[in-house]
């Protein structure tokens, strides 16, 4: 067993990548263990961690590799040590899926390559994106990079989340309280749901919530479970939604039933919208190492009781 | 006969709705003639007017509703008369067209369209746009425009024109004479080319500057002169160049027999990249209308020698 302080164990998919990764750094007073029970710190991808948490029985701080942690939040999971998760990274990815299925659905994509496979030469008009308003629920980090990059396009994005005040300095032209959610969707032609999972954001977009859309195109890049699947549908159904890009759901990987796969107003994607590169994510790692190793304090430390 | 001055004649695919426009504008001392020979104004589509000109024996000045007067620089043709093109309206929708379909060939869109009809959930590792170089052929409205939207994407723009210097303001990174192109495009991931039609252009891309590539995305939303065909099929094939995006051909529409159709690499679309809205026209008519009017200059006038 080892003498040093600090003693840090991978539980990823890709732990191969993640020690070459780190050894680069060089971090010191670092060690590495495979064994869970001596470890103190945690590289951890938090589905991954949460079946087995309790054998890293000295861990006093878990770094996610991922932005959502609320794997390790259930009820009888110990919650005796430093959760901290990566933020920061993902708006980019997110504000490239979002413009480029927006874009490819006004634009007519799909329906071009179609017409491609039959040789058939057939212009279809269409509205430039300009105006267009983009309802975006969350105005943290990812909410806010997506309404920066999409205003470059002439996209107008309103922002919603628990207080009604857009971040400082940020692109949205208006913001509204999460109670007015209703009112702003009313005139939205994207809507884009990027809010974590908490007890507040569960089942959020529910049958009442949609039916004030008009013919919008929706995106989950957030939780599953802040939509509630049936609503979903029927809102398709009905024209409130024209088209869902879900990339996010309750259970992962959707089974082979899930009516997801065969509407042909939904696209389904696995999980990609935004991933954790894990170049950005031992960065993020290095400074919080530095940081616990001097005693101060890390940093996207995730309040338990919040979830966030 | 109309005594008024000036008397306009409509050449488009679309009359109907360019005169309900114009009418809206109620513009002085303009009167509509559905005889090309009395008319003194015309506003016309190029390719539709070519074969009709000489009808138009008392014709001083033609407002062109495309951006591409190339149908109207043919030799045979009379060239007595103030040419007048639209311009700054396309380089939002070319914006969008090349974001569009970069995005989704990064991010593996058509990938994932192909897993969902299967149920297949096979997340795929990408890169984002970010640092991405773009190499743009034509620094002016639409270049420009171009730079300055893919910019707050991350990509890097780099433009490419006959002086090497790039527009006051531009957001290029860096700007190439076209003598150096070919430096250019070694390092590039996307290229665009929105140069006119002109016999500088005129099979620009051709072997020599296509091997210089290395697995870039290729877009033509210029004009299909500028492309020889056989060099860019040779280029996809040699790996030169990993997709094309095509928009615009030398003969539109283009034959059923031509080979982009089918090459797995060649996204054909039947010249959309760029509309003319004809409200935007319509603005742009209405501004020149008055100048005309008045006996002040008119803007946007073609130089018959240089053709654009």
């Amino acid at each position: 067993m080892t003498t040093q302080k600090h003693r840090l164990a991978l539980v990823t998919d890709n732990n191969d990548h993640y020690r070459k990764l780190l050894e680069s750094k060089q971090l010191p007073d670092l060690t590495f263990t495979s064994q869970l029970d001596e470890a103190t710190i945690l590289l951890a991808a938090p589905p991954k961690l949460a079946t087995k948490l309790d054998e890293a029985n000295k861990v006093e701080w878990v770094q996610s590799t991922y932005a959502g942690i609320d794997a390790l939040l259930g009820e009888s999971l110990r919650k005796d040590y430093k959760l901290t998760n990566v933020k920061g990274i993902f708006g980019q990815q997110i504000s490239e899926y979002v413009l480029g299925y927006s874009i490819g659905y006004f634009r007519h994509f799909d329906l071009y390559k179609q017409q491609q496979k039959k040789r058939d030469w057939q212009p279809h008009s269409y509205q430039s994106m300009i105006g267009k308003r983009m309802v975006i629920f969350g105005t943290g980090a990812i909410g806010s990079h997506l309404a920066n990059t999409v205003k470059a396009l002439g996209i107008v994005p309103v922002g919603i989340n628990r207080t009604g005040i857009p971040p400082r300095q940020s692109a949205f032209a208006e913001t509204y309280h999460i109670n007015e959610a209703a009112k702003a969707l009313e005139s939205a032609d994207i809507i884009v749901n990027t809010l974590p999972n908490t007890p507040t954001s569960d089942g959020l977009f529910d049958e009442r919530l949609f039916s004030a859309c008009r013919h919008a195109l929706f995106f989950n890049v957030g939780r599953g479970q802040t939509v509630d699947g049936n609503a979903l549908l029927q809102a398709l159904d009905r024209g409130h939604l024209v088209h869902a890009f879900l990339d996010v759901f309750i259970d992962e990987p959707i089974s082979q039933e899930c009516p997801y796969w065969s509407n042909p107003n939904v696209t389904v994607t696995p999980h990609i919208a935004a991933i954790s590169f894990p170049e950005q994510v031992v960065d993020i790692f290095a400074e919080n190492y530095l940081r616990w190793r001097d005693g101060f304090q890390l940093q996207n430390v995730i309040d338990f009781e919040r979830g966030y």
